[in-house]
């Protein structure tokens, strides 16, 4: 293994006060460094608050400021942030107007957010309302235990929301719009090459030179099967054809379409695929109405990508253009 | 080699077909698809213009846009840019005011951009300045040969000179904005895994486990030296002491603290090169006054950053801070 880094156990602590260090113009830590916040909250909106495990970077942290989060928790490597640190954040953060919570779908995460919006609510000072992102159709729906995974398309949902509370829309509000951005997007993954964890100095799965792991998630857990590595095209086609029989878009329907790097993917091989999507998804009758494409949802060092859509109409369409002044998105 | 490609051959055209596909609500392609250009020129202004080989993205396609180029030409994979497409780009992008063109200090990109420019000088109808960048400290300034490298610290140079196009400075003032740019950046890199170059399937170098290369250069070649890989807070002491043994900054001077990724590194290990090189800079007197961490001058999938420094003074802090519209800078 090998990685820019000091220590196993300090990586993630390391780089989240070299994140703070790097943008203190827009965050801070929050009390005890429990969490990453908003330099300046702005007073009467809802808090929107996000978390994960580190190994992510930028999400979550890098989506903090002005359009998008008020706060950001990040656990360990892989690792859901405790309920002692996402109550810390919300206590915070929280002027009033309530909190919306943003989880990816993991059991880890699911259980320390729930944990803390009880603890914060019965308190009876918080109103909290919880959106459980579940992206990843590398799962099925049908499946016994969690359901789908939330990936890449958390950045959508947290934009989308973050606008609407940036706009001042009201708690109720903001969840039906989360809902509703989450209805409409769906992801998949493709690994070259595994995560490396620091602290057990392996990769998670190991694949063979000519092989690659088809539906990967972003904590380092096997995807859906293993297959023959497979050109540009063949790849994109693959993940595009099941995004689209998942989502059975109409003729002419809008969307975004956003090319995420898993972190040791360089940015030329991330144009390749855009490319090929966005010709992909046009020569079936969409209109590829807005686009994203970087390194912003990453399992550390793996060698992948993924392919989010997200079906757009007029309201989440103004939603996604609203300006945003985080440290990875900026317009 | 496993790469996100449909063939060796075509990644370089293929990423850039892509590059422009998620962004062609600021670039579009030249003629004959020669180079990449502003979707709309400003009347008036000095046309500013770079390029070098594929494999360096999102440099300098990235950097497209109001307050930074005007245009860019990209070669083959490592390789130069032909004068023909050089050509192309003078001719397009210049409207009267004359032409800048920031090279890197490369044999075969400076003999290319010399060319060009001296057949588009040779009709008569423009003015050509040209400014060589060679931030890169790894190679000493003494050496035999063509001298120091170009590498990430381009991008600062590109920034600060399309600032002061953009805010109407003339050719001969842009010239010695660049130059004082030029001479005011440093910059070295170290690689913990080689870049691997599609059309021979192999890294240009190969570390062992325990290896890390010390001065590296984007275009694959060896470093200055192969030594025992080392924690980053060692990887980052090295690098920026000489950074400051070679600039000898006053006290109190501020400085643009730049962590690049050469594109297999996941942000995760950028922020804490980051936040160690701060606190390196800031022990030893310096005003870390503005920052970037990015992955923004890549050398294709090679694992490895680079850390650049700009001694910065009032005039170069107003053109640093200048709007930038482009799909790789923007504020």
């Amino acid at each position: 293994m090998k990685k820019f880094m000091n220590d196993a156990g300090s990586l993630a602590v390391d780089s989240q006060e070299g994140f703070v260090a790097a943008h203190d113009d827009l965050v801070a830590f929050g009390q005890g460094r429990k969490h990453v916040r908003r330099k300046v909250f702005t007073p009467g909106k809802v808090a929107v608050i996000a978390g994960g495990g580190a190994g992510h970077e930028p999400m979550h942290i890098g989506f903090i400021g002005k359009g998008m989060l008020d706060a950001a928790c990040t656990g360990h490597v892989f690792t859901s942030p405790t309920p002692d640190q996402i109550l810390s954040a919300i206590q915070e953060a929280d002027n009033g107007a309530g909190v919306l919570l943003i989880v990816k779908n993991y059991d880890g995460d699911v259980m320390n957010f729930e944990m803390a919006a009880e603890m914060a609510a019965s308190t009876g000072s918080h109103r909290i309302e919880t959106l459980i992102v579940n992206d990843d159709i590398a799962i099925e729906r049908t499946a016994r235990g969690t359901g789908r995974r939330g990936v890449a398309g958390t950045l959508v949902v947290e934009k989308i929301v973050g606008a609407a509370a940036e706009a001042g829309r009201d708690l109720a509000a903001l969840k039906a719009i989360g809902e509703a951005a989450i209805a409409a997007t769906r992801t998949m993954g493709v690994a070259l090459k595994g995560a490396t964890v620091p602290q057990t100095t392996r990769e998670t799965f190991v694949l063979g030179d000519d092989e690659m792991e088809v539906g990967v998630g972003i904590h380092g857990e096997p995807g859906r099967s293993r297959e023959k590595i497979a050109d540009a095209a063949t790849i994109t086609a693959m993940i595009c054809s099941q995004i689209l029989d998942d989502l059975a878009p109409v003729r002419d329907q809008r969307i975004l379409l956003f090319v995420n790097g898993l972190g040791g993917t360089p940015p030329s091989e991330l144009y390749v695929m855009f490319g090929l999507a966005r010709r992909f998804f046009e020569e079936r009758g969409l209109v590829v109405s807005r686009r994203l494409v970087g390194t912003y949802a990453t399992s550390l060092d793996m060698a992948g990508i993924s392919i989010t859509v997200t079906l757009l109409d007029d309201a989440l369409t103004v939603l996604w253009d609203a300006p945003v002044a985080t440290a990875a998105l900026h317009w």
